[in-house]
């Protein structure tokens, strides 16, 4: 028996993904959630039929969304993900060993429960003392926090259903007023050749609240066009410019302080779609 | 009705394009040819169930190909591209004034003729006067070259039915041989993402034949993926280093001179996948 999972990633585009098995399927207190062992990606959670994180290339979205603000921020010390339920992202930020408390807050209690149980490559963050997770709403937890954190990453869903919030320019605006003195935020904002008014229309939500914006790409194969990007905003330290290099015992597949650099560098249209005409080319080079 | 178009991008896993129009089908010589107006891609060139290049991302790819070698190289004058009958290649190359004869061959006239007759936003170079379109055998043609171009292209289809001659040791040695003394040489060299042992085996045939070898990268989406590499190749120049700046009248969208050196920042993976060592950070800032 064949057994093919498919996702509808733009209008008239599909993937489809060969399923070994159905590892977990569940109902949770928001979404429908499922675990596939797949052919080409390997292991990968699916949220109310959208692909969130897969084994061939989680290491490329959560080593771009944690770090390049991770080491654009002199000392990261304290630092708050919002969403990130999987723990990819928990796992990145603990390599620093700048940090004294990471903490994750996901709406959805059954992706963490799912990543403990079945996603042993994403969860081992869980398990660290420094690991401070909650099971809340990510937007309230942000609004009581006043000056709190070093770095604030937003690994939220796409921008439909529990994710939308997170999208939102209040939401922004909350986090900045989170962030101490000196502080970066950085979140995935879709894809920047897929959909380039989604990815123009949130950084402008963020710029309008921040000094400084940039924006940053990645290739990611399993997200709709291949190719995604992130906004990291600043109260502080220049974005681009890497501080610090990474151990050689992190194990890292996708970052490098080059790597950092060269995420800046927007190609011509890119630029035009989304309307950033100040992200220079001289200062990437750090 | 609903019609979609499906390819089988990789072992278990399918892209699929809804279809507007077909726009024509035939079968060449060589191979089955299909052009789709399809809702995500745009016009879309498929052959043997393979997309070959679509409205929506061909500037992609044919401004890597093309430019990153035309500026690494000082001066050329003669130019020539071995496949890409679509002509979105040598649309790109004859934007160089330095330019004086660029020479396509393509064993498939049928895909040229397809090109002019369907495809307006590639053809465009098949009628300027320093065009020289050949149908024919791009091995021989290249095998009978001595010392007769400044760059050569290799816009080859996949390794596998017509294209695969073009990716063996044997016709990278003509190809350096047909090169001008200080001659560079580039061509597509599959997905450095889901196929880096085909990239590595690629990779190291050219290594094995010239002083220089480099790889470079872009995003793809129509292509298995949606990461693509380019070999390049050189009997004098750094391919790293742009030598000359695009003119702001060539509409170029995805190339500049930063994203020429950005191309070839690997992460660490993709260095130690394809045995990469030699690339080094330092000298990619021109």
């Amino acid at each position: 028996m064949e057994l093919w999972f498919t996702e509808e990633w733009l209008k008239g585009l599909r993937i489809s993904v060969k399923v070994n098995s159905v590892v977990y399927s569940t109902v949770t207190e928001y979404q429908r959630l499922a675990i596939y062992d797949t052919v080409q990606f390997g292991r990968t959670l699916v949220l109310d039929d959208v692909i969130q994180t897969t084994e061939s290339d989680e290491y490329i979205y959560h080593e771009s969304l944690a770090h390049v603000p991770m080491f654009a921020h002199p000392n990261p010390e304290r630092v708050l993900i919002i969403g990130g339920g999987d723990g990819g992202t928990l796992r990145e930020v603990l390599k620093h060993p700048s940090v004294k408390e990471a903490t994750l807050v996901d709406i959805d209690g059954g992706v963490i429960e799912a990543s403990k149980r079945f996603m042993p490559l994403w969860n081992s963050g869980f398990s660290d003392p420094k690991a401070n997770v909650i099971v809340g709403d990510g937007l309230d937890y942000v609004a009581k926090a006043a000056a709190d954190f070093d770095v604030i990453l937003v690994d939220a869903t796409d921008p439909v259903g529990p994710g939308e919030v997170l999208f939102a320019g209040e939401f922004y605006a909350s986090v900045k007023k989170a962030l101490r003195p000196g502080g970066i935020m950085a979140g995935q904002t879709e894809s920047p050749i897929a959909e380039p008014d989604v990815v123009k229309s949130i950084y402008d939500r963020v710029r309008k609240v921040f000094p400084v914006t940039r924006l940053y790409t990645s290739p990611v194969p399993s997200y709709p066009g291949g190719w995604w990007s992130y906004t990291i905003a600043s109260i502080g330290p220049e974005p681009m410019v890497p501080l610090r290099e990474p151990g050689d015992d992190w194990g890292l597949k996708y970052y490098s302080p080059e790597i950092h650099k060269r995420a800046f560098v927007l190609n011509p249209k890119m630029q035009k779609d989304i309307g950033i005409h100040d992200q220079g080319t001289g200062s990437y080079r750090g």
